[in-house]
């Protein structure tokens, strides 16, 4: 009979074993696991112990000293760690699972490897589709993991009331309600920045619940402001901000109160210069936390996850246990659970590496709650695949068959030329530009200019089956050939944008999401190019990421082919209905604005 | 109309406020105060930066930043900081007010002066006469002060079950009904660690119903010893300890992830030698907090409180901005209170001081919830006294008048000559020596040996009425003269403890302090040369903390000249009763052997 949880069942609450791993520590009662000889990154003094012991029962660490001879019994499974290191399992302090475009069951298996024991995920993505019953969702196959999933509440769905309709919205009430579920540690990212620094009763609602509920509100200041708006936004009291680019950011942040986190992503690089904070400039670095905040696929598969983070950081200057904090103990106790996790001390899981090498973070094992879960790099644990209900996968209603008549743009007037607006896409950034062209019309109907490289943009609607299609032009993806493209996943409020050379080849990209329940797919001349199926909300693959990559892979070649070199192309296609940032998007209201956040017509 | 909070008024609760606050920060709206030209100490990120404004509005921090003009209106009170420096308040972790002899009123109004804004205090004195409902009486009066004073849960009432019986007890639903008071923070120091090593079953409930409330276990692990009982303490749950007094064990409490708090008392000295942990080892120190725990009215009025400790931190080598967050932000993290308290950020309380000179932390003004409380040293806001019920103050009870024969000793047998335990008083130590001495008997009854010291010793049972002395010897007073002095103050079952030369004068001063209600009272042949009255509890006077120290100095003098010259002898007569510290000691129980936790005979 093992006392030893198994991977999905959480241990005991600390109460509950206080009594047993009090009497380990004392040798009346037998550890688990007794692991010798150990190098203990110790986070709480900030040294480096060699000869240090470490056992465990019921998941939890009991004793942690030099000399645990008196806690192994007949049947403790005992480790030497030939002096190696004993790193506490690191800690992804704010990510989308989304990102990864797969299940949180397959982000676990992908990122268990990588040494990431707990991770505090915000569903915003779902929410967007599913409202609360999609946080839920995620929420209960959070609790199903082998190590610790903690959900923050997402906190601005939609992202922009108004400029958009999303498949649902979410209330203080919700918010309220969430705080009161046992995986829920906080509110996730605010990102209505304007609106917490406008007393917006929305944000207001959402915040003061969280508050009230004792957890952690984060924040998301997206702007390089540093005046009144910031401190405005400040005093509305949100704790954390992963949006900071520059050094000065970071500073300011710490200085307000507020948590720096700092995140290495797929196509986030804000560490090497906020770090500067500490390494340059000398901050304190305990409110300094590091996250990945989205993660695709292949870097899971290829880069790793917060392993790479943390050595990143490392490289850039930082002592490795103070890196290790700052993805440990400093994660824990802002969303106070310093009692939980982040440091291999009495009472809290077992959740812990053993490392070869320091400063480069070679991960030989992971354990989480005192089980294996990986070693070298390969997972030890099974974990089954989580089944999501049927109307999770039943999300993509577009309400009728399209053709390429629904992407006719008829011109205002009967003209042989018009100004259209376009929506310039800049590679590796985030905004758009609000361009002009000078388009042709023909028989009525304004054509597109690929040789100037404007093609189609639409948006379809897919929450509530309407058959409505808002349509516009585009331009920066260098298709040069007769294609479209088609995904699901378009932030924030995840209708299906389409974007193509060839509405023949719009109509059958966007009827063939219809029927696999979403995902993204590039369609040529009416063949099928490449599909990444996600028929979980439209969002999120049930295959192992290993697959989910190899496909995202195929499809990032198959859209080269078609003449888009740009990088991160599939990135840029789904952040073109982002109604918060400037210049020019599209949603299912019309061509938006975002610098005066106004619908505007499409012609000039 | 002004919104500024009144002393006594704690502010609306910051998601109450946050509107305003906002609209202060963004101009919108204007502060009650602001001051303008600091060098701010800011604990988050461990800087000082100079130029700074501060605003502050409902009692809290609107805006820290660089020009505050717009925060300021026609009814804004403005202040030039002249480029002095503005810090947090300072907060003590732990401590408790019956130390001074004085109530939590007097308690706040000596040490608002040297900068105190946040107290954590342990009642657990007052807990062994009235039970929870004395905690309730000293919680619901730390909620009229204007500086935060919380309230720690006593958890060890009476501190040594069945070897004495207090005033009352303190069972585990009792700590579980605390947790629910709006001004309880935690469990206080649970001291019984031998029985949390044993998982005794009440500290155990005591510790579960504070950690299922989400607040902080206090410890206090008063040993030398490191090892398995140790480790066994630290897997029970508790989270800081004060009782470390080598550098050993500040690191080795570190290391378990609990936080080493050291404390500078009045008779206390612990931070210099543990320090060290910090200065010469280089530890994190964030996990190190500083402290008062026992401070006489004596200390306060002419020595200081927090300010002596943080500058006594400062002379042993810590940057000062290190020894500010030992006593701010670090303590305000650790009660899981670094929303409202410990640093001068937007949203917390505006308790902050400003200080001229640093290193010394010459404290200029201390503002509390953004209140002018002091100036130079003096009090400048009217705190009322705080009206204790007639129950509290009704707490003596002899049971009847007692007289010399009360303090006889028979001999066990007819004899001339017996051999008893005598409790050997150790100058400075709590520890007292299990000693014996050759007695004549004259009539039947022991006598005193005064030529070598040994006099007598009762213990007055006094909440009963029963009536009930126990009577022993005692020696290291030094008393040459007749005298006997009395006190109510009898840590920790807090009977009465009467030590004297002459059996009358025991008999006059036991009655008298059964007249006044309790305190401490000195009579030599029949006159009484001094008396300090504390009616509450017999444990704490209603007056001043000047008056009390005056009367305490008067009370020394006077022991003085009856020829003890033992150092803080008071404070040794009032822990002969303290039943957990070895060697021998006094209850109504009888003579306790500590060494071995018996009653044992007063005769060999």
């Amino acid at each position: 009979m093992s006392r030893q949880a198994k991977p999905g069942n959480k241990p005991q609450a600390w109460t509950e074993s206080a009594p047993l791993l009090v009497d380990v520590a004392m040798g009346r009662s037998h550890a688990d696991l007794v692991v010798r000889n150990g190098r203990l990154v110790s986070v709480y003094s900030g040294e480096i112990i060699a000869g240090i012991d470490i056992a465990i029962v019921a998941g939890r660490f009991a004793f942690v000293g030099h000399g645990a001879e008196h806690c192994i019994g007949p049947k403790t499974k005992v480790i030497d760690a030939g002096g190696r290191y004993l790193v506490p399992g690191l800690c992804d302090a704010h990510m989308h699972v989304e990102s990864g475009m797969v299940t949180v069951t397959e982000f676990t298996r992908a990122v268990i490897p990588h040494g990431t024991t707990s991770m505090f995920i915000d569903p915003h993505e779902i929410a967007n589709v599913l409202g609360l019953e999609g946080v839920r969702l995620m929420h209960d196959e959070a609790l199903a993991m082998p190590i610790n999933v903690h959900v923050q509440m997402p906190s601005c769905v939609p992202s922009a009331p108004g400029l958009e309709n999303a498949g649902a919205s979410i209330s203080p009430a919700d918010v309220a309600e969430a705080m009161t579920w046992p995986n829920i540690v906080g509110l996730g990212e605010v990102m209505n920045f304007p609106g917490v620094a406008n007393n917006d009763p929305t944000m207001r609602g959402g915040i003061d619940a969280t508050v009230k509920a004792g957890k952690t509100v984060g924040g998301h200041f997206a702007s390089p402001e540093l005046g009144r708006a910031f401190h405005g936004y400040v005093a509305g009291g949100p704790e954390d901000d992963h949006e900071g680019t520059r050094m000065e950011d970071a500073i300011a942040r710490v200085r307000q109160g507020m948590r720096a986190m700092l995140r290495l992503g797929s196509a986030w690089y804000d560490v090497a210069s906020q770090i500067k904070a500490v390494t340059e400039q000398g901050l304190d670095p305990r409110n300094f936390i590091l996250c990945t905040d989205d993660s695709h696929s292949g870097t899971l598969v290829n880069d790793g996850h917060m392993d790479r983070v943390v050595r990143h950081a490392i490289a850039q200057g930082l002592k490795p246990v103070t890196a290790i904090q700052m993805a440990t103990l400093n994660t824990a106790q802002h969303f106070r659970m310093e009692r939980e996790i982040g440091s291999i001390t009495p009472g809290r899981l077992a959740d812990f590496l053993i490392v070869s090498d320091l400063a480069n973070l070679t991960i030989d094992r992971v354990y989480g709650r005192g089980v294996l879960l990986a070693e070298k790099g390969k997972l030890a644990a099974e974990i089954p695949a989580y089944n999501y209900p049927a109307f999770a996968k039943n999300t993509i209603k577009l309400g009728k068959k399209l053709n390429a008549k629904d992407f006719d743009i008829k011109a205002p007037k009967p003209t042989k030329h018009v100004t259209a607006r376009v929506i310039g896409v800049i590679e590796n950034q985030a905004p758009t530009k609000a361009l002009e062209a000078e388009l042709s019309v023909s028989d009525g109907i304004v054509q597109m200019d690929r040789r100037n490289d404007v093609c189609q943009i639409a948006l379809v609607e897919r929450h509530r089956g309407t058959g409505a299609v808002v349509n516009g032009f585009v331009s920066g993806f260098g298709y040069t050939l007769d294609c479209a493209m088609a995904s699901t996943v378009a932030h924030d409020s995840h209708h299906m944008i389409v974007v193509g050379t060839n509405k023949d080849d719009m109509a059958k990209a966007a009827n063939r999401l219809g029927e696999v329940g979403g995902g993204v797919v590039l369609f040529s001349k009416g063949r099928e190019l490449a599909l990444v199926e996600m028929p979980i909300a439209g969002l999120m693959s049930d295959q192992r990421a290993e697959v989910v990559a190899a496909k995202a892979d195929k499809l990032v070649n198959a859209m080269r082919a078609m003449g888009c070199s740009l990088n991160n192309a599939y990135m840029q296609h789904s952040l073109l209905a982002l109604v918060v940032i400037p210049e020019l998007r599209i949603s299912d209201v019309g061509i938006i604005d975002v610098r005066t956040f106004e619908k505007v017509d499409l012609f000039l």
